[in-house]
């Protein structure tokens, strides 16, 4: 079988009130598209024996496999063990050598076998059981016949803790390997963009965008971040890769500068590698955006090696007194202004002896706004060598919204800036 | 019609790939919960006219209402509409207004009318269109008859930003109105939990875990945070609601002072409001959160009320120049230190002339461990009153859970101190 089609079934009723959000169907989605395996279809129903066993049934009158998450634990809501019996029509059993780790694990924390626990030492009969290293849920994996076709089934906790690691050290080597299945190519590959709305992108490169497969490109907007994906798939892995390339370039021909990066590359890691290699030393002093920039630039490891620090200057007393921003500044321009946005920037690179200083004040919203100051005005200064400028920005949206684009507007302009010196 | 029952209907290849999460999924099925509309099977399928059909078709043998999002928009992938109307049976007419209204959106950004943008003024024959105020794509309300019942499709474009107001100010109060259903009324009340992991929560709380509907009791964890969903139902508003205060009471009898809040509260809102009712101003010195814990404070708007700012002092010139951590202290027990985060939560509450300081230093990983400070131990000072006390942490998890978890539980622990003097 050279390829096969799966489906997802994702099964909790806290996902149909909308209590939490599906991201095991997303994982499970990229894990196998990444192998080459076509999912048609995601589905989610509650946890209730008869809608789960109907949810099947259909699912496999579409596809090879179907991999199901949730409703494994031990309570008498989890009841996908039930269902997937009934589907099968066969029994439920009990798995010894489940039974004995579980009992082990219990013994460990001081706890006793309950009969709730109990229930999930059961699997439908003839299953592969699949050992679960983080929580007591076993995956089950069915190899079943239906018409002239051998059909798989595999029943995944619905933790994502217990549920990754599972999928991709166990269930999904040994599926491939059972199956015997070679699958397709499927190679994902993403630019991504800083400082430019995703609608501006979407013109500039708007016939891409019609591409239908085995090639397509999804455009894919956050505050402040544009991704463009590249989805190719082929027979082989080095065709798959080579549609991929052919696209990048032609991207990339047309974006420029534009693109930061890659990947699962982040705008604060291509800056701080840029300031890395030029052995710059940074400092930022934040006012609206309260440490949001400087939490980005610390979300990478090792950032310590170009970043000093920062002051958060909320009240203005910390402006004058830490940064030095002169009080007639403040009282006569406001604390949102060029001025004091400059005289932060210089302050806080003096203050912390750095090479450059990125200063942001404004206004988040939604209160705090005055006639001439409207929610989303925002000025960022940039300290670096022997000057200091400013720029003034509107940003559109919520508080937290107005805040990240707000710091990475900053961090693409420093990008921009220091790729220039390189 | 006493009730409706609802299936979701995700659109976009996207989502079949992994290539995004699905929000908008969450975010009906919530809003319908709401409103007492039942929600039995959330479905996603790409963009492809008869898969869809085909999933519409199943959709309506079990449900009133079908909504779909995405699939709206102008490029030729996008091809909800000719589904809808192949499944409904009806023709696609240019529908006039919508013409007229998008011409105008493009005349004022000064782009034409193309062919593409035309193919988002079809509807359905006889569909009720619904104007779109953030993008070009307008909603579209089907009704129809399906043996002797009435049946609805609502269409509602991908973007959140587009389909969450569609659905909030005009398709779900019309279809409210037109359908004349007095729905069951659908209550939801969080309570939230800081400073203890999920599982033991869960052994306290267990027997109210395995509730059945009309109310039920959800658990969901998030880094440094675990939240509790009541969700009652019932024919009457004051019913559901008293229900569900019936099990918050016996909830916050087994959990008591761990529960810091409930429904949309957050953590940062509690702890500040505390701040604000006490008169103390707080600052805070930040080394391995590099910010978060300032950024988590300033998400609250107003919170320029009780916070004065901090500093990031992620470098140690930083602790010993800007903060006054004594050289002595920094070489001899390192900074990573009970003795140095007491220096730099007693030096920040100095230098910002504040009433309560907060400081933390720890290894958020991956790099950075020694054999005696191992990824993920954290110290946590807090200067309050005349002293300046320090406990020691060992998160695990990923750098940015660490991070979080560290900042999380620092706001707790002022939470619960601040309790104290209220």
């Amino acid at each position: 079988m050279p390829f096969m089609d799966a489906e997802i079934l994702s099964i909790g009723t806290e996902l149909l009130v909308g209590s939490i959000l599906n991201t095991n169907a997303r994982f499970l989605s990229q894990q196998l598209a990444r192998h080459g395996i076509n999912v048609y279809r995601q589905t989610t129903v509650g946890d209730n024996v008869s809608r789960i066993a109907a949810a099947l049934e259909e699912a496999f009158t579409r596809a090879d496999l179907v991999i199901t998450s949730g409703g494994l634990g031990p309570t008498e809501d989890d009841v996908t063990v039930e269902a997937a019996a009934r589907f099968l029509g066969r029994q439920l059993v009990v798995h010894d050598p489940t039974r004995r780790s579980i009992q082990r694990r219990l013994k460990e924390r001081r706890y006793a076998m309950t009969r709730m626990i109990a229930r999930q030492c059961r699997v439908p009969r003839g299953a592969h059981v699949l050992p679960n290293r983080v929580g007591t849920a076993p995956g089950i994996l069915c190899r079943f016949a239906l018409g002239q076709k051998t059909r798989w089934l595999l029943l995944l906790p619905g933790p994502p803790r217990e549920l990754e690691p599972m999928l991709t050290a166990s269930a999904l080597p040994q599926l491939l390997r059972r199956s015997r299945i070679r699958p397709g190519h499927f190679v994902i590959r993403s630019l991504k963009i800083a400082g430019h709305p995703e609608a501006q992108i979407a013109q500039k490169i708007r016939p891409y965008l019609r591409r239908r497969p085995p090639l397509t490109l999804g455009i894919y907007a956050r505050p402040g971040e544009v991704e463009l994906k590249i989805m190719s798939k082929a027979a082989t892995k080095r065709q798959a890769l080579s549609r991929a390339a052919w696209l990048e370039a032609r991207l990339r021909r047309r974006l420029g500068g534009d693109v930061f990066g890659a990947d699962s590359e982040t705008l604060p890691e291509v800056a701080g590698r840029l300031l890395r290699r030029l052995r710059l030393r940074l400092a930022i002093a934040e006012s609206c955006t309260g440490g949001v920039l400087s939490g980005l630039v610390t979300d990478v490891s090792g950032s310590s090696d170009y970043f000093l620090g920062g002051v958060v200057s909320y009240h203005d007393r910390v402006k004058s007194g830490v940064l030095g921003v002169p009080a007639r500044t403040l009282s006569r321009e406001g604390a949102v202004s060029s001025r004091t946005a400059r005289a932060m920037a210089a302050g806080v690179r003096r203050l912390l002896g750095a090479d450059v200083g990125i200063a942001l004040t404004g206004i988040a919203g939604p209160s705090g706004a005055t006639a001439s100051k409207p929610v989303g005005l925002v000025y960022i200064a940039l300290a670096l060598d022997r000057t200091v400028r400013c720029r003034a920005y509107r940003f559109f949206g919520s508080r937290a919204e107005i805040r990240s684009r707000a710091a990475g507007t900053a961090l693409n302009w420093l990008r921009l800036e220091l790729l220039e010196k390189v």
